[in-house]
């Protein structure tokens, strides 16, 4: 791309950096940010840098917080025996979402995976363990995602914290409610199949 | 979306303002912009504010540009007497990238649309008109994308052209080169067949 402005090429540079953005994606957005107010840049501008500079992560769960312990660590109406395990703020977000989970949340930060240079020190799993021996948490969820990567850091934590005889659990896999069988991956519709549940149980759940 | 923090779903709202980028998109962006250093944040920001604040507009062909006259229209080897008529700057960088035209531009800065609030004052029309006046153009070359709006302009922009006597051209249509006849539209396929030209004029240009 041959460009007539530095600005503009630095600027579309900086955007292309992103992941999933190609530079005529990024020249795209840049064009449009040129022929909106001069207010909306610097709105932008402004929140990702705040964001970056001032984001905290909760001292409890590892959550991204705006206070030393978020909102949901601090609400006394949550369950602490009640503890679930899960990569990022994506996941704690989508299972609020479900308004189903009445426990706290524990923000690993990733997944060990050795192809990418993430090993266990990597992630918080200290702290979860610490949680685990002060005699609080009766019971730990998992709720990574179901590849190498996710079974390796369940098995990884499920052997620390295995010498304090506690419950452990993993979310339930199966057919997405509304899926049609025949649309399935075998794997997961596999699971459902061994992971059947009483037929008494499921009307309670809808 | 129930975010647990306003720092990030600020930054989150911000980024999903920008056109073709969803929530769960901006999200994605903006937890990667928290697991890279700092710098890449602040850069991102300064080159979007540095680009939106300093940005100027070429005099003479109103491209984008760090300097109050453009390369393009600087350069004293570029030739004065042909105008390539174009939207955008990134018509300008298409054009530019194929090495094949050494006159200069104008940008008109969009197309006619009606139906988008756009009129012929909202373009860079009377400055196009102002060149042709003053005698120093023979050509100008009609490159808009050949849609309603496009042709709208084109036509415009003729008409306010056409008591000075000069060529106008518009660039050729046709299937591009390498593209196989049966995938192509039948507009362009026909457009193609009646605009031919002679053989050896094909030799030429390869
Ligand atoms: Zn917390
Ligand atoms: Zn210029």
């Amino acid at each position: 791309m041959e460009f007539s402005s530095k600005l503009l090429e630095n600027a579309v540079y900086e955007v292309s950096q992103l992941p999933g953005i190609g530079k005529r994606t990024a020249l795209r957005l840049v064009l449009h940010l040129l022929r909106q107010p001069k207010d909306q840049t610097n709105k932008l501008s402004f929140a990702l840098q705040n964001l970056r500079n001032e984001i905290k992560y909760c001292a409890n769960c590892h959550n991204i917080s705006d206070r030393d312990i978020c909102e949901i660590c601090a609400n006394p109406k949550r369950d602490d025996s009640l503890v679930c395990v899960v990569e990022d703020v994506r996941d704690v977000m989508a299972i609020e979402n479900t308004s189903q989970f009445k426990g706290k949340y524990h923000v690993l930060g990733g997944k060990i995976s050795p192809m990418d240079g993430i090993g266990p020190h990597d992630l918080n799993i200290p702290t979860l363990v610490n949680k685990v021996k002060s005699g609080v948490v009766k019971e730990v969820i998992f709720a990574l995602s179901s590849t190498m990567e996710g079974d390796t850091t369940n098995f990884y934590i499920y052997k620390q914290i295995e010498p304090y005889n506690i419950t452990t659990s993993t979310i339930a896999r199966g057919i997405a409610i509304g899926d049609e069988l025949e649309y399935a991956d075998e794997i997961t519709l596999g699971r459902s199949i061994l992971n059947r549940i009483p037929f008494e149980n499921s009307l309670k759940s809808s």
